[in-house]
């Protein structure tokens, strides 16, 4: 037993959790939204497939990050999920910088309702917010999909155990 | 542009919301309740995480699915992650095997609440099923994680493209 880890207690540690979760692999996202004219985004994994019908997705958003207060009015978003390679951008929009400058970086489009879309992303939904969730510190964006644009052969950006990797294409 | 597909109207069909969604990586877990006794699960992508204080997931399962009726009035639910090489688990609870033939897979234990808990999963998380939220087809499970066990150097199971991907356990 000496690979297991067990922690059980009512409630487990934010530490416990974050070791936890970095066992769960997930693809890595820019989320952008327009702010009075001003292009807005930051780098997301909690972002997950709710329904088909119509075609929803959502997002989870910190209410302590510092993006927190351009979103939390916003009623139209866009999710660009990264290709194998696009490590940097990842890094950029999860970092520090100001927002014009991370637009620099990267080819940015837009689709239906304004939201910044990158040009060679995997793949980006384009999004009307249909409902927000308080949930512990969080608030989940619920999100109905009104455009999608793909790049063929893209391959995935991941974190995985707090580091990236990367899926080729067609790999299996 | 022969690389890119780009569909605009006002909402997106089921299919292409699929093909988008194939771009989007997704750790691959069972998660799984204990219902009068009896031990139920199935495999999912749409887990997420929500917030480390208190530490928060969430799972999506849709109300049409057969084991929606064996969930909906559960207190508690463990999310199993599973590790590189677990595609035949996959199958097996992503499939219509009757629930405990299912369970002849694998060794499964329980930690806190009594979900079955998957031996060698990369992470299981054990949880309180805190809210309940209906959005589109689906219904939203929010959990508390009362537990966390987990198998160092597990590596990832993936779900990208339409097909099962592995991740080392710290191959960057």
């Amino acid at each position: 037993m000496s690979e297991m880890q067990i922690e059980t207690k009512l409630g487990i540690s934010a530490q416990a959790f974050k070791d936890g979760m970095a066992s769960l692999a997930g693809a890595v996202n820019i989320v952008t939204t327009l702010d009075q004219g001003e292009k807005v985004g930051f780098t997301a994994t909690a972002v997950c497939s709710v329904s088909d019908s119509p075609a929803t997705l959502l997002v989870c958003l910190n209410r302590n990050a510092s993006v927190y207060e351009r979103f939390k009015n916003a009623s139209t978003l866009a999710i660009n999920t990264l290709a194998k390679g696009q490590d940097g951008l990842s890094n950029v929009f999860g970092g520090k910088a100001p927002m014009q400058e991370r637009f620099n970086n990267g080819e940015w489009q837009s689709l239906q309702t304004g939201s910044p879309v990158l040009a060679d992303a995997a793949v980006s939904f384009d999004c009307q917010i249909i409902h927000r969730q308080s949930v512990a510190t969080h608030d989940v964006f619920f999100c109905e999909v009104l455009a999608i644009k793909q790049t063929d052969n893209a391959g995935a950006l991941l974190y995985f155990q707090r580091g990236y990797h990367h899926l080729n294409a067609n790999a299996v």
